[in-house]
């Protein structure tokens, strides 16, 4: 049996169809809140309430036996809306899609109420430009037990649908702060005295011989060019990944990530 | 001025530039030959010479000039063929054909003779299905020191086209070994007296407190399901990365990744 609020809706043309469409193509609503599709998407978001929110719930009509125990789950205030099949094909824009699309609102993150903290773990992403290794350093990020993450301006969009998928739900888990301007978050850091450390493939110092330990913010840079100078210069330890010689060095997001690991390591039975 | 033997083929149904198309879509060709596109690729190629023997280079015509130098570095035996762009652009099969594409040999491997060495550290990947993926953990094998990667049956060929771009080149200068026999892989650890660790996020031991010495080869499974249980009861010790409670875990390449640098750490000043 259908939700007690469940409309049926069947006209492409309707407004919640077209604000779904456009959100699970660019990832957010108007609004900010986030479109995401898949039940396991879905799930990891009612998993993550009543800190993040979940205002509607959109589905595949053949689909709805299927998801009715999710249904079942949602928020009383939330809004359930079926679609014909084909309608939802359209409305999702993925080559699979799985029948349930969900918005979602994050809940708001306040960057000094973070730097309040104590041993803060901090990921500043700078620059990067593939949705999948941003989404895979979210995850390890809230894997590792990162304060939070930070995209610098000119990053992707941590609520980039494929950054949102590759992130495996941890989009929910981690406070995102998008689009920092970087001489704000520079300048906050050192009021913070949140120690900058940056991963650069060129830094002398091995990542495995410093101490990671306080309050840290690590700077990760795009795929290719890494780090912009003039931010790299900014941190107080350049510090990169001991890799063989005559190898150029791992992808982005593993490198966040291995640095991420090691500061979780050395901190692990220290705080 | 062209190569002394350049060829110029406009015909889509010459031979040569069948076996280019059918290559560069699968990654091999029937001889396993590595088919590879982009500049930065057959650089690689030809940077790991002479054991890589690059045999073909295929251009768009439109680009002679630019890969000049290039090619004035290709082993004399190598062929050079030059087709028209739109021909070379229906050749590619990329998004963004960047003009110039090689057939390489990789050089045999023997798995016996890698594993009479000492002190190996070995990546053997079981049932990954994503490329890229299997590619990012190429890239981390050879960065980390690893002695040769190995794929299990059932796993996404490390030649696939998607895998290469991925090894970012590292598919060059690393030992692989695709389509192993699981048992057949297990008897000949065991004779050599290599440990087999698992890597399984439900792992009971730390990563991060176990000795990671001596000869060690590490089992990485599929993206959401892990190691079959029945590979990853082989193993004498399975390990899990400490990750936050709460957390699902951490990206398959990252996971693979992670292990890497901290064998690679606790061996960088032991051998």
């Amino acid at each position: 049996m259908p939700h007690a609020r469940t409309r049926q809706i069947a006209s492409p043309t309707n407004s919640l169809v077209k604000v779904y469409r456009r959100a699970l193509a660019k990832g957010t609503t108007r609004d900010g809140w986030l479109a995401v599709e898949g039940p396991f998407l879905v799930e990891e978001a009612l998993a993550a309430a009543p800190g993040v929110r979940t205002h509607s719930v959109l589905m595949a009509e053949s689909r709805r036996s299927r998801f009715a125990g999710l249904v079942e789950r949602l928020p009383r205030e939330a809004e359930t809306v079926e679609v014909p099949d084909r309608l939802f094909e359209q409305v999702a824009g993925t080559q699979n899609p799985q029948g349930i699309a969900a918005l979602v609102e994050l809940p708001p993150h306040n960057l000094d109420s973070i730097l309040a903290g104590r041993n803060l773990l901090l990921l500043v992403a700078c620059r990067l430009q593939d949705p999948g290794n941003l989404g895979t350093l979210t995850r390890s990020a809230a894997a590792f037990g990162a304060s939070a993450l930070c995209t610098l301006q000119e990053t992707v969009s941590p609520f980039n649908p494929k950054a949102v998928r590759a992130s495996a739900g941890a989009i929910f888990h981690l406070p995102v702060l998008h689009d920092v301007p970087v001489n704000d978050l520079l300048h906050r850091l050192r009021t913070a005295r949140v120690r900058i450390v940056a991963a650069d493939r060129h830094g002398i110092s091995p990542l495995d011989q410093a101490d990671l330990g306080g309050s840290v913010a690590i700077l990760v840079g795009r795929e290719a060019s890494g780090l912009p100078p003039e931010i790299a210069r900014e941190a107080s330890q350049i510090l990169s990944i001991p890799v063989r010689p005559g190898v150029d060095s791992v992808n982005a997001a593993t490198a966040g990530s291995v640095f991420l690991y090691e500061a979780a390591r050395q901190r692990r039975f220290r705080y």
